[in-house]
């Protein structure tokens, strides 16, 4: 397939980041921009959920740095990549922090951001599709209703430490669909909140796993029922809750 | 550019309709998919927002069809559309319908969705980049805060009156970052709604009009002057409005 775009079409300029949202896995999902922004880094920090496949476009003295997890460790702290970041930036390469999904979207990008600016290096984001969007699609090609609140919400306990607890109360009462990211690990605590906060036992619940790739698996269940069907199945992540 | 895709790698039927998300407006936030998806159509349908260089990668022999608003008025109905889907789908055409956006975000798909079903043809959803993620990424590149909940919500009303309504006292206490489509006419109902449900005046408001776009507009004002910054400013659509 040939495009009528350069890498010149995205203005790279060395010295710089870039953070780029993947997708969330095919990669006929990735945007033109990250595609462009592969093709033109000299320097490219990547994570663990990004299509390996994408790196094929990089050029071929490109500096690549895994920095995702394995299924025993992770590759390196949050601080190395902060450090990665800036270091390269500083010698005036072009730096791309290739995410899954989309950075604005609860990929947590915001501990290199904060980095990024307390160190005077110049950043772009490139927007990308986020999983929740995957997975509601899946769901929207057989249910069919129309909403005017979607309320999109990250189950991950390390983030909800560090912030704001959700009110499922309010929540539940804004009669919006529900989409948890990283909600996995913690399922058993948010099926009890949304039942105190008076969601019916009955409420539909739909799980997509490893949304847009070919090992993807959607399953529907009850919410009263919810966590021993985690457990039946062995839902793991990467996966998205939809709560309808 | 060169890119190792061919059009079967998306599987498009004769017979059968592609709902396909053309993202924000800019060219290079298009995906991959959506871009297979216009090369192999027959016929394709398109709304006013995408952009129309998109078409230029369309086949020579293709039927394009212009299905969007201009300033003055429709150039078609609803209805026409849905008939258009059903009639290129039965006369065993690839039909591809081309909205901006993501079509499972607010972008009121459900209606052809709907019609398919009725009339037995296949359809598939190809999910693209929506405003909300082109206007968040702007704003978290200055400020930048951890979120646990984005309320997604459209302000339309005509899908208002087609719908429940959207409880605002329930939305304001999530404390989720709220993210309005489709707002711009509403303003005031919703101005007046959410400082009714307790939301403070001092609220920061960002209003990204054309999104992604060369003629991106970004304004920032408080919850108490919106009403009258949106007449100051000429805000129009299509523009989100971030309450944080």
């Amino acid at each position: 397939m040939n495009l009528n775009y350069s890498v010149n079409n995205i203005n790279f300029k060395e010295g710089t980041v870039i953070i780029a949202g993947a997708g969330p896995g095919n990669i006929k999902l990735v945007t033109i921009k990250t595609i462009l922004a592969i093709k033109s880094a000299d320097v490219i920090i990547y994570d663990s959920l990004i299509n390996k496949l994408l790196l094929e476009y990089c050029k071929k003295n490109v500096k690549l740095i895994f920095a995702g997890k394995t299924s025993t460790n992770r590759a390196c702290s949050q601080q190395d990549i902060n450090e990665w970041l800036v270091k390269y930036a500083k010698k005036n390469k072009k730096v791309l922090r290739l995410k899954g999904g989309d950075v604005s979207f609860f990929s947590r990008g915001s501990q290199e951001i904060s980095f990024l600016k307390k160190n005077k290096v110049k950043f772009k984001i490139f927007t990308g599709i986020t999983s929740a969007q995957a997975a509601l699609k899946e769901i929207e090609e057989k249910v069919n209703k129309k909403r005017l609140c979607l309320n999109l919400i990250t189950g991950h306990k390390q983030i909800k430490t560090n912030s704001k607890k959700i009110n499922y109360k309010y929540l539940v009462n804004t009669k919006g669909k529900i989409l948890v990211y990283m909600g996995v690990s913690q399922i058993e605590s948010i099926k009890k909140n949304l039942i105190k906060s008076g969601m019916r036992k009955s409420t539909e619940v739909s799980i997509i796993s490893n949304a847009s790739l070919e090992n993807q698996k959607i399953h529907n269940t009850k919410l009263k029922n919810v966590v021993n069907f985690f457990k039946d199945k062995e839902v793991k992540p990467p996966s998205i809750i939809i709560i309808n």
